[in-house]
């Protein structure tokens, strides 16, 4: 494979924007220049000459010089439409918007099979560790059984500060976002939504099956509190929100919710903006990465990373989904492949016995009343949870036991 | 790139080889066939049919239908000149032989790239995680500054049962032995050979220099006793056999010996068989991987995945070593890079004071003496550590502070 020098278009000047325009000064060996930025605010003062910037994204897209588009803006549908004209072009594309990868995941595979081109996202999931690489060439030909990953460096930021320092949820979520390790919004970090658009990512790589953000559960932080906290403290746990996509006979179960987690788990340690995943295969075993999961420059390494792997003429291979597609003889509904059937034991803490309404309650293991606080630890019909994905009324806090 | 069937022969049939035979049976998706199998014993009973098997090398050496020789043999004689004669015949070649690829990189390296043939080895280092690969793919524009592993299963089953178990060092060694984790001559494992061997290869790929195993110095753990492990227990501390190379101004250390990690460390809790490898970079900052880093079906399952890569047309790119060839107009020579010229802190336990002859002390921190035991806790010349490497009459235990 023959090196190539690349030209580069880069939508977004943003946390990351900056960040790999800093690794891309300072890298080495690659042979890759920023040819022009799109941004949209024109009144923003910026760290560099005014010369590279457009506010025009056609002088991007209508560019045919540009070997590689690099798309770090925020807004998912804008996304979408740069990234797709671009794979349309027969552009190379790298992005870090797992929203709008997982929202649109079916349609961009698609552009890049038909037009023979490559789009990847190192940075998308799991920060600066190369966890979507390995899943796509190295457990290629492995029997997976499990992926469980800790993948929200904000979240994660959060129940640290929270249980190391004794600092409110409130502060510690302020804090997040003053690091720059918080998504502009929040409330995709604290409810669990970035954490289902990039295990929707691994999905794909690790078992070959495209979910739909609507079809997978999500549960997330924005209802913790002290007394869960000091629940799981005085078991020895600690509360961690974690994303799971794991084989039960013939289906997958998915779902991202907060969990307790023990001293003997690898994700125990894992503190701060620090993501961590586990892979676990019938013969390699468990393996865990641990890594930055948010900032500027480990999220633009792995930016780095992918312009890299272009320059090398890289695309994933989609090895899985080729064979889940060559097994079934077409196009995969990957639905039938979720088992939303199950029970789940979680832990419940909520106000009044009227919040719990909606939950299918099959067996109650522990209950707590106090003038303080209540809390249940039950088995519960999984799929009865969904009414909480999303729901800003709702100020239950579920965690799996 | 097109996925082409292909035909192997196998060198070894021993505990990888095994591994490899049955991982490749539950394999789903790739296409590979062992065609033939060369062993040494005619007499040993195999749990696989006769016909498989050949006792002369040439049976696969000089059958031009194979695509793929995998050499997983013992002795690293033999396994050079297996590999070397398949190199040059221009067949791809996978091997686990960490003492043989260290001993004989450079002319290795030569054949690659005078037949344009591929040598990978994922197997060799690390175990079942994919460290080779992802320091020569993902890191490849990253400003590394640092990596530090621990690379040997055995030593550290070993550690870990003295630790946790209470167990003698000679007790502990038997059952890493009976576990089949150990080197068939477990001297390579606890002298620290085997993690030499593995350090040097992970060098290859991080920094781009290769190092001769005789340039680079390795302690191992063959004269710990329960003191050392009770000193360190008593402060909190691990004993693990960690091998390290890091940059320091234009220069690397590389060495390998026992060090205290503390509880603070991502090491601290890689446990029994498993190997845990950190990579440091200027923007990725921290990445830890951990997994098995010994057994039949783990090592077994590396080698596929090497395997597999070569249906895909996979070769090492050595892009470092390339860049570093570039940078110097030609050959370099690496031990110009090697850094054994400064002081080190390190605790040494000794029987008579006249054991460490030959250290040159330039200060000392600490000093016990008692009727059972004695240590020093000291800064030393690291060049005077040399003559202990591969000593057997020395009985001294150091260990990094």
């Amino acid at each position: 494979m023959t090196e190539k020098h690349i030209k580069l278009g880069l939508f977004g000047f943003g946390c990351v924007g900056q960040g790999l325009y800093d690794v891309l000064n300072h890298s080495e060996g690659l042979k890759a220049d920023i040819e022009k930025i799109c941004v949209k605010d024109k009144n923003k003062k910026r760290k560099i000459a005014s010369k590279y910037f457009t506010y025009d994204k056609e002088d991007i897209l209508g560019n045919n010089k540009l070997d590689v588009i690099v798309e770090l803006i925020d807004n998912s549908a804008d996304a979408y439409e740069i990234v797709s004209r671009a794979l349309s072009k027969g552009v190379n594309v790298v992005t870090a918007n797992k929203k709008m990868l997982a929202e649109n995941f079916e349609s961009l595979y698609q552009l890049q099979e038909k037009n023979n081109v490559a789009l990847i996202y190192e940075g998308s999931a799991g920060g600066s560790i190369p966890i979507v690489r390995n899943l796509e060439e190295y457990y290629d030909n492995e029997l997976l059984s499990s992926i469980r990953g800790l993948l929200n460096g904000s979240c994660n930021y959060i129940l640290t500060r929270m249980e190391l320092e004794n600092m409110d949820y409130g502060k510690a979520l302020k804090m997040a976002q003053e690091s720059g390790f918080a998504e502009s919004d929040p409330w995709l970090d604290v409810a669990g939504y970035d954490t289902l658009y990039k295990l929707i990512l691994l999905t794909v790589h690790a078992f070959g099956i495209i979910l739909k953000p609507e079809q997978v559960l999500a549960l997330g932080i924005q209802n913790i509190t002290f007394d869960d906290i000091t629940y799981a403290k005085e078991k020895g746990l600690r509360i961690k929100l974690i994303a799971t996509a794991h084989k039960v006979g013939d289906k997958f179960r998915v779902y991202a919710m907060p969990h307790f987690v023990n001293k003997e788990s690898d994700l125990y340690n894992v503190l701060y903006e620090n993501n961590g995943v586990e892979v676990e295969g019938a013969y390699s075993c468990k393996q865990t990465f641990v890594g930055k999961g948010a900032g500027s420059h480990p999220t633009g390494s792995a930016v780095l990373s992918d312009i890299s792997a272009l320059t090398y003429q890289y695309k994933y291979g989609y090895k899985k989904l080729k064979k889940m597609e060559a097994y079934h003889k077409g196009k995969v509904d990957s639905a039938k492949f979720l088992d939303n059937d199950f029970e789940i034991k979680v832990y419940i803490r909520f106000s009044h016995k009227d919040d719990l309404k909606g939950i299918e309650v099959v067996s109650i293991e522990e209950e707590f009343k106090s003038a303080k606080t209540n809390y249940i630890v039950a088995n519960v019909k999984f799929k009865s949870l969904f009414f909480l994905k999303g729901n800003r009324d709702s100020k239950l806090f579920v965690c799996a036991v």
